[in-house]
Parts: C-alpha cells; structure tokens; sequence
C-alpha cells in the first residue's frame, strides 16, 4: 500500500536501507521526520502555517496540504518512524515534468549553529546560490512515451551560470528537449501555456512575490519552490502548471522583517523565466506575459493595457 | 574656495590629517579617490553609467551627477590629488533631514579577495545588514534652529533592530524627534509629505525597485541609499524629499542576473516605510501610501483605486 514515489527529483530518497518518502495511493506523501531537530522543526511549520488564517488561499494552494503526522512502516525496513502526511503534489500528473529549485542565495540563518552556518556558506560558495540567488536542486523532463524522461545529475545542475539556467528553463517548456539537444534548436511550444498566461508558472510566482513582500511571519530558509505540469496535457491546451513550495526544516521566525533572502532570490528566477518566455518564438510580440508593470499600464485580468 | 561639506553622515570625513570629500559653493561635490582599486572602480562606474544610454532619465536622476576627474587640493593639506567631481546633493537644502542607509545583506561579492570577503561576512553579521537586509550608516536630524541637529553615533544605528529602526524611521519624519524622545509622543507629522504621495519617497524607491526587478548591468555591493529632505519646506507644504545612491567602489558586472541581493535589502526596507507610513496617525486611512498592489488595483496616477 506504500510505496516509493515515481517521480522525486531532489532530497533523500529511499533504496535499501536509506529512509526516504514514501507514498499511497490516495493521494497522500509520506516524508519521514528527520531524527534531529529538523524533523521537530518542520512538523511546527507546518502546524503553524495550516492554522495561520492570516495566510490568503491563493498563496496556501502553493503549498502541500499538511495532514498531521503518522507512524508508519519505514521505506529501510527499519519498522514504525513517524512521518509528516503531506499531500501527494505529483499524483494527478500522468508523465511530470518538474523542476526542484532551492531559493535564496543565503541557505543559513544567523541563529544557526556555526559549523552549520559554515557548511552552506561553503555550498551556497560553490554552487550558483550566490551568484544567483537559487540553485536548482533536480529536474526530469518528460521527452516522450518511448524515450521515457531526462533526469540530469545535480552536480550538473546545482551550480549553472545564468546562462545555462536559461537553456535549461527553455528545455523545460520545449517539445525537443534531451541531454544532447542543440540549444539553438529548442522549440519552446510549451513556453505560452506553461510559463505564461494569467494562470501560468510566471502568474504564480508573480503572486508568490507579492506576499513575500510583505509577509512577516515565516523566513524560508533551503527551501525550494517546485515548478510541474504535464507535457500530454499542455499539448491538450488543458494546461496544469504548478508551483509548490517543499522543504520547511529551515523555516525561522521573521523579527518583523520580510525574508529578503527569499524574495532576492524568487526575484532573480522570475526575471529569467520572464527573460526566456519573451525570446520564445510565440511570444516576441509579449502577449505571454503577465503585466509586471507595477500595475500602472494593466488590466484587470493582468494582461498589459 | 573649497571646503569641508557641513552635512556628511557618513563615511570618511575630513579633518586635519585625514583626507576626506569637500564642496564648492557652485554645487559641486568632491570625493578623494582612494588610492587603491577602489578609486578606479569607482571612476569606471560613474563613466560606465553616465554613458549608458539604457539608464531611465528617472533612475539616472537617484544617481549623483558626474563631471569627470580633477586633481584638487587635498583636506589634508597633501597637496594636489585626483577627485571624482560629483553634484553635491545637499547644496540645495538649508536645513538637511539625512539618513544613510547601506543596502544589502551582503556587502562583498564572490571575487572579492577571501581576506575582504571574511570582513566584511563579520561585519555584516555583527550589523543589522544580515537581518534586515541593510543597516543605517548614519543619520542626522534637524531638531529645530535652536537645538540643532541630531547625530547619533554609528555605533548606535548600525545594529538596530527592525523595531529600532521603525522608531528611527519614525523619528526621521517628526517634528519632535530627538536623543531621548519618546517613542510613543513621535508625531510622524512630515510622514504624509516626505515618505507618502506620488513624489514622496516610498514612491521614488518604489521606482527604484522596479528598476533593479530587471536592470542587468550593474551589481551594487556595499552602496548606500540616502533619504534627505527639508523640515522647513516640509511645513510649508513644498516638500522636496530625495533619494540618491551613492558609493560606488565595489559595483562589479550582474553576469546576467539581476541584483537580488540589492533589491532584497530594498525590499525590506520599504516594507518597514509602509508600515510607519500606515501607523502614521494623519495616514489611517492609507491615503498617503501609493498603490503597491501590483497594479491590479491602481489608478493611472499610482494611487488605490
């Protein structure tokens, strides 16, 4: 009745003898809790966010639906662990195609201890978090029936230039994509439905940012926002994209303050998705952008006046 | 002909033995060029910025004019040394309100030197810069003809807390504001006309912000926001608030990406303006905040609809 999820792109992930998610098939993700504080910590986020009424519907849909804790079998054959009962955010795609990005060019928080603060400064260093502001922590791309997905390593991906970041966000919306596709010939015919539009990707973290601009209640830290949709779909025009939020074992308090790291960060992804939704062929005439112009030239649908 | 400016709140400053900026009375501003990298960095980017062409005429007026280089004599009477020739921003008013405030969680950038990188990593955690995003570098406030002004130490603004730096924020746009006011008498009655409308200064860094949401050209590590307006005007309703960047030594290349780290800190820091601007008593009814609902909800001419 539990098993191992199809289709996780990043985090620790069960085999023989390592604990990791597991899933049923109604719908529910069954994360183990972490034996350190990270698990206790998690389990409190997600307490406080469910029962937060201050937080608008639009922006908890980003999240994972949070039902309580259970015990049940671990996936290392280890017995009974105590798991977090999280909505399943993949179930309803037939072949996803998802990307895991890690947000902010800062993993830490002050009131860390040292040598963990120590260890991400040295990661945050190393991979592309510093320079821009995320590092994409896993991605599987659905090529097609028969060539089944790509699913790059993450050394290869966590620590992109800005410029490889952009061919990999094209080769997410693009019908051609594989390892060894020519950039120049990535088609981007899912670039209109997927990232654009009132109720695509780029919609979604527009609206995500305008509550991280002012909301004081959570610091995000090694979070990711996961980007899906399902390529079968899409072709259908029954366009599914998606963000989520995942990975709240980092979260702090705010001290009245709006988690700048974060939204520096969600900032620079938005600014290049908008970047290769704009370069798309379908696109050069910018119908495909939601209005960003802080609002003075849109309508009331979003789109540009 | 050249003398020592009266209202510098930061930075180095002139005195006997100590090379520091000086002005003229023709409205010029004259910053010693120091004598290692920085002063080439900071004469490359004022010639990179006053040429480029893609600056909005807007955003090129936050920036201090540029005239070129001239060899001037130095304030500590060493003789003739290169000067960056500046507009003095403070020429124009008689009795300057001035804050400085240093954005950025981060002051150094990846290819800094480690010796560099590691102090200013221990200043910025040791300042409110990691918390907040920025911290105030000084500060002077016009109390009134006379007691003068206001001039807390360094010491006491870097670290602020965010509730501190409401205060401070408060204070800045009162007419009783002192050492040791109190806090709750603050009458926050130049807040309607310096932070709030359409020409206030939470519009202006409004303006700034949507600039930095996309501007690829520069990245602006350890610069600083100035906030200045008259007290005098501000009473007779013809309030002349600013903001002006300044500090440019350490701006490098964006490589692509936007300034997340900047616009984070500048993020933060209009969120803490609105919020005194809301708890202003003459602002209740948020008429004096302009419209920062992405638009959705806003007038042609930036207020709420």
């Amino acid at each position: 009745m539990f098993k191992i999820p199809d289709h996780q792109v990043a985090g620790h992930q069960a085999s023989s003898g390592i604990m990791g998610p597991l899933v049923d098939d109604s719908g529910l993700f069954f994360k183990p809790l972490q034996k350190d504080e990270r698990g206790s910590k998690e389990v409190a986020f997600y307490k406080s966010f469910s029962s937060n009424t201050k937080v608008p519907d639009k922006i908890r849909s980003f999240f994972p639906a949070f039902h309580g804790t259970r015990d049940i079998p671990a996936s290392d054959g280890s017995g009974l662990h105590p798991h977090l009962v999280l909505e399943d955010l993949i179930s309803n795609y037939e072949n996803p195609t998802i990307v895991d990005i890690k947000i902010g060019s800062r993993t830490w928080y002050p009131q860390a201890s040292e040598d963990y603060i120590q260890r991400c400064f040295k990661k945050d260093r190393e991979t592309s978090s510093l320079a821009l502001g995320f590092r994409i922590s896993g991605l599987q791309i659905h090529v097609s029936q028969k060539a089944g997905y790509w699913k790059p390593e993450r050394k290869f991906l966590q620590n992109s230039s800005a410029e490889k970041v952009k061919i990999i966000l094209k080769k997410f919306v693009s019908s051609n994509a594989s390892a060894d596709s020519d950039v120049d010939d990535l088609d981007c015919v899912f670039a209109p439905s997927v990232y654009g539009g009132t109720n695509g990707i780029l919609a979604q973290l527009l609206e995500l940012k305008t509550w991280f601009e002012n909301q004081k209640f959570y610091h995000f830290y090694s979070s990711s926002v996961l980007m899906v949709y399902d390529k079968e779909s899409a072709l259908e025009t029954k366009s599914n994209p998606a963000i989520k939020l995942v990975d709240f074992a980092h979260v702090v308090d705010s001290s009245g303050v709006i988690d700048h790291n974060f939204l520096g960060g969600l900032c620079s992804l938005i600014q290049l998705i908008s970047e290769v939704l704009t370069v798309c062929p379908d696109c050069l005439d910018k119908t495909c952008l939601p209005c960003t112009d802080n609002g003075l030239n849109c309508n009331d649908d979003g789109s540009d006046r």
